[in-house]
């Protein structure tokens, strides 16, 4: 057994979404943690450092730095007790404790869906994504500007049009090639531009984490034989897709979800979260912006529980994230 | 060039969609047809006889049985020239010009669709569609049958008891593993038969025909990873996706549209129908019920038309079929 500290911990939407009880898996209730009936603890990522070790271990040293290979721990605490099967030492070097904490859902996701779906080519292929300013949409620019891959943003129509240049100039300076507001992808004239841009049939991934008639749009724009992800929604609306879409342009449509696929993939995971930290210590993969809210043993619980509250309709400036004080 | 006689032609419901102009592909428009505007010769499929060849063609000889390669090319004609790449030989001794001129559509497509999309296991697995009396149904029951794999086959609720319990003998009685009517697949009953049936993991597979809410139904029946290939709408609604199925689920959601595969694999396809056609000459494949619209000289512009007409209700005692007489 191994006995860790926490570090960070982000509020992501499933976490709060796993409370409310409306998430497909939860963590085990236990009595171990002196609740008058049994229960939980909440978040599913983390960057722990390593405090003290059982003398079996040779795999990480005291003062390392781990994540959990698998969602559903519970890091939503000061300290945990972990099996070395749980966890995946990272190498800490040129890190900061947020940038290790937030590499498991979000890059990974993003990561996963440019390359396990469809064989995309750098130079040649597009994808397009909705959500572009969410941490998954964030990571999918970053590693299609990597890959070659060019990338037709799409983001929600921003209150007055000085946001709205605001926030596609971060993601064009993050290395988007091109970034559309919901109302621009509803115009005729952008989608016969998004058909010039991608020769009409370059363009055979979507990344979907809204869902509703909106995205609906965005399928539309997909090149025959196109696929689009589905790994969230939003707004919270099912997907309805006319059948000939699937029938005479052969589109396919499935989802991804890390849980699932870290629980299959430990080996790959390991190697994904990896080649995302070296980018990010290379200076080649910037964070997305958080919120830190900070843990002491003076933090009133008042305040914790508003910021978890916050995390699900996002936090204004940013993904909010634990950081734990002197614990 | 060959010069071909026409022995039978089906009515299927695509060939009348393309007469309509709802079809995505069109056959080519001509004046050659001595038509004041240019017009197009309509149907898909078709059982010809070879008249007369050319001197540098080797692969058919004078009487022999050929099908079209390619959807498109005409069919509802006396007589046609073809060029010989367009035309696949048919061994047609132990068959009727009717077995032939079918295997190219409904059989293949319930060929394919079993065979390509999910790696079924013939003893073990299961598969689930709706529309089961169509004549793609009636292909997958008996190619299901042969192959090992279990079907669970959904129909409509038909208008008394009776004809609901002779459709289902009908079905069973070809190979059919179960037979459910609509209204039965929204019983909760009926929902948990289906996972002891399956395992909860063995329904890997699901065929659409139908689309709509009714299909959401079927959707929700599929085990965990499986993979709903949808072939045609005959609600005339699409598919609306609640995202969890494609998240969490883990679902999978394609189409299948026989013409494109043709024409991408014109090989497979060639040995798609030799197999269809060897399991008809062995008895193991029975052809579906068909009513046959007689062509003389002397019928009537009017009862073709009507004839048409009928192929996309679906005619009462089974799909309708031009047979050519004495031309």
């Amino acid at each position: 057994m191994l006995l860790l500290r926490t570090l960070a911990s982000p509020i992501n939407p499933a976490d709060i979404n796993q409370i409310q009880g409306v998430y497909p898996s939860k963590p085990p209730f236990t009595s171990l943690l002196g609740t008058s009936v049994p229960s939980a603890v909440a978040g599913n990522e983390a960057c722990f450092e390593v405090q003290s070790i059982g003398s079996s271990i040779k795999s990480v040293a005291k003062g390392d730095w781990v994540i959990m290979r698998s969602t559903g721990f519970g890091t939503w605490r000061t300290h945990a007790l972990a099996e070395e099967k749980d966890i995946l030492r990272v190498e800490k070097g040129g890190l900061t404790e947020i940038q290790a904490a937030t590499v498991g859902v979000n890059p990974t996701t993003a990561w996963r869906m440019l390359v396990d779906f469809e064989n995309l080519e750098g130079g040649r292929d597009w994808f397009i994504q909705n959500g572009a300013n969410s941490g998954v949409g964030r990571a999918a620019i970053q590693l299609g500007r990597e890959w070659g891959l060019k990338s037709i943003n799409i983001i929600r129509d921003r209150k007055t049009p000085e946001e709205t240049e605001s926030m596609k100039k971060e993601l064009l300076d993050l290395g988007a090639t091109k970034v559309i507001t919901e109302s621009e992808l509803q115009s005729r004239s952008t989608v016969s531009e998004i058909k010039e841009w991608t020769s009409g049939k370059n363009l055979k991934l979507g990344l979907n984490c809204v869902g509703g008639p909106v995205t609906l749009a965005l399928v539309k724009t997909l090149s025959p034989g196109g696929h689009l992800v589905t790994y969230g929604a939003m707004s919270k609306q099912p997907l309805s897709l006319p059948t000939g879409l699937l029938i005479f342009k052969d589109l396919k449509f499935s989802g991804f979800w890390v849980s699932r696929w870290s629980d299959a993939n430990s080996a790959e995971k390991e190697k994904t979260v990896e080649s995302i930290l070296q980018m990010t210590r290379e200076g080649r993969f910037k964070d997305i912006p958080v919120q830190e809210m900070r843990w002491e043993w003076a933090t009133e619980g008042e305040r914790l529980v508003e910021a978890v509250g916050g995390g699900l309709e996002g936090f204004r400036s940013g993904k909010g994230v634990l950081v734990f004080g002197d614990t």
